[in-house]
């Protein structure tokens, strides 16, 4: 065994995160090294574009989780490359030697080719692009409450999610639940000219569950007000527009596009196999194919089990964090690494307004104790007493009052398009209640 | 009386937010105006930039307040001018006609002519500000976490906060808590590398409360490590150094500036009669000197009692938008308006770490029972329950479990500054602990 092996986990998302403390007190130096400096508890990240929840409480120190374990520690940085021959990273200036690596970087936004897409519609993957959507709608609103021009104000009002898988799903619900609580703030505006459009490729919402779950999450979302498309792609994006398959030109600020994701690793002195989306293939041992000591788990890596691919949820980058740790114990013990085996817990998805859906083994359910399951687990496995007292706070708050508590405009700079739409702005005012 | 008479208030902080409340149900419409949606708890406003407390829990939705009353409307928007002849406020390219108008555009940042104060300090007037330094503080400790330099890392250790009135103190004692509760997330660091440094012009602190109040403060202050420099000015700012009038040059990243407030008003179409720090003087009745029916309250104006200005602190402007509405509810019922009387309760400042001090009527104390005062008047006078509640748990998780919540690094691109910094850093990396 080396004296002081050095072992880098590079990412600290739920793998990499699991990975670094499971790997505490292993008699290895472990850096674990993130571009920010709190781990994002991703599947929340939706409440915070949708004003239920403050961005602090799903962010959560990494240097906090990282305390106890003497041979832990934390670097904020960016990886440029990976050098497998002189196992060294090179960040920034510096460089980082390894004896063990952990890629575990993620996935990032994929716009599958689609003109515009890019520019103009809103992803939802970091905190920074979730507040900025926030700050985005709230704008919309009250620049709505003031404009005369009933074009320009529908345009407003109009909200368009690309992409009918668990992210979408869950923002049209939860978009549904703001506008309903939003109302008695915006007493000017005309609810009914708000329009909340969903636009999925395929021929069903949630392809990752059963068709019947689909189907009612389908149902579930029509009755709640949004407009649900399906076999729809998009074309284009132009500024206020989204162009449909079908034609269609629909006239909106804003478009949140949740309709792919591709892996995101940092530049490598050797290219390495890939699969789909960027992913890089793996050993059943969650080992690359060309290097025994390098790692990738979570959206990065392409895990098969029973031959086919892993969905991309939290649980799975979990378990896998927990066994690249193991394995790596045994290499260091001088024994071979075991294969991954992922034991499927089930699988939730919230859809919002108290419906949700599930299926837990053979058992598929949705309603309400979907709903709440969704939330009691998310809730259990949040980081950090504090923040779990304050998201449970901030849910009863929003669900036995019936309000919102995050309606901030926070941003570090006007917005041009605000102050361009200011301009008839009075006239609605003129009218005496 | 006229009908429906239009009564617009400019700014929503203190004062015009209680201006537009009491305003309510007056038979009259009332816009109240201001560049953002929230109204900002600024006592509260040092412990976003601390770490202490989450931005939405000290800026409280505008619309929300103005619910319950159907005269009273909001409007987020930038007033370019007044045109006081035609009567009319000119926002963007529209025009808000007005009967009466209330002035409570607050204060803002004064750099007292100091070169590369503007540039290079950091101001905490705003909550973007606040957040943005906060942001800093810990990007500086990151670096210095990684950095072998042990002249930069100084430089990243030191904060020196200019003015010593009830900002800069509480700012400094803050700051030693936060300090103190980090040393288990930085366990490379070095904290008796750690300076913090207060400059005041004056030959005591806290010069608005009695002497020997701010000689205990000092002392406190001192006790706690913090290096505090009366009769000392600034000459000047350079990028990493703070120049002293007494010529020393003070190597450091982080400068706080508290030491200068001046009002804010919009361009107005004649010039009015204007005290010190541009603020505008008034009759008793807290009119202008030169309109019946525009009022100017809070730190916009110059309101003397007793031959003596008001200090500028929120109890003052609550009560001028209280008097101002009584007044203008007077003048709509055609009877003249009647002088302000500032009804002086006492003063409290906080300083940290369980010390604060207070002067009620003729009586003058310090100490632990100061420091719970100013939190329990400061939690009661938060608008919203919610807001109440999770400042109330924030506070005792800081205070049970000694622990800071709010420690995001989010900033919309990357610092160019941390990037360049990161150049030796893994050498002390490579010492096995």
């Amino acid at each position: 065994m080396l004296k002081h092996p050095r072992i880098v986990v590079i990412g600290a998302g739920f793998g990499g995160l699991q990975a670094a403390q499971s790997l505490a007190n292993s008699g290895a130096d472990v850096l674990l090294i993130d571009r920010n400096n709190y781990h994002l508890f991703v599947p929340l990240l939706y409440q915070v574009a949708t004003a239920q929840l403050a961005p602090d409480l799903v962010a959560y120190p990494i240097r906090t989780i990282l305390r106890r374990a003497t041979n832990l520690q934390f670097l904020q940085a960016e990886v440029q490359k990976i050098d497998f021959s002189e196992q060294i990273i090179k960040v920034g200036d510096a460089v980082v030697p390894y004896n063990f690596l952990v890629l575990a970087t993620g996935s990032q936004t994929r716009y599958l080719g689609v003109p515009g897409a890019a520019e103009y519609a809103f992803s939802m993957r970091t905190l920074e692009e979730a507040v900025a959507l926030r700050n985005h709608l709230f704008s919309c609103f009250e620049q709505a409450s003031h404009e005369p021009d009933p074009v320009r104000r529908e345009r407003l009002l109009t909200v368009a999610i690309v992409g009918g898988g668990a992210t979408g799903v869950e923002m049209a619900g939860a978009l549904i639940e703001m506008f309903r609580t939003l109302r008695k703030d915006y007493p000017t505006l005309d609810w009914q000219q708000v329009r909340l459009l969903l636009v999925q490729s395929g021929d069903r919402l949630l392809p990752d569950l059963p068709r019947q779950l689909g189907e009612y999450t389908c149902k579930r979302l029509r009755q709640l007000g949004v407009e649900v498309h399906l076999h729809q792609k998009v074309n284009r994006i132009t500024p206020g527009t989204l162009h449909l398959s079908d034609g269609q030109a629909i006239a909106t600020e804003t478009i949140i596009w949740t309709a792919g994701l591709q892996a995101s690793a940092p530049e490598t002195s050797q290219d390495l196999a890939r699969a789909t989306k960027e992913k890089l293939f793996v050993r059943s041992t969650l080992q690359l194919l060309e290097h025994g000591n390098v790692y990738a788990i979570g959206d990065l890596a392409c895990v098969e089990q029973k031959g086919e691919p892993l969905t991309g949820v939290a649980p799975e980058a979990l378990q896998q964090g927990v066994a690249v740790a193991r394995n790596i114990r045994r290499q260091l013990r001088g024994k071979a690494p075991k294969p991954f085996r992922y034991f499927n817990k089930g699988r939730l998805a919230i859809i919002g307004c108290f419906s949700g859906v599930g299926k837990i083994g053979g058992f598929a359910f949705a309603g309400f104790p979907a709903w709440l399951m969704w939330l009691a687990v998310h809730l259990v496995y949040l980081p950090g007493y504090r923040s779990r007292l304050m998201v449970l706070l901030s849910w009863l708050h929003t669900y036995l009052s019936g309000d919102r508590a995050v309606r901030l405009i926070l941003s570090p700079r006007r917005t041009t398009v605000h102050n361009r739409q200011i301009h008839q702005t009075v006239k609605s005012l003129e009218v005496s209640p």
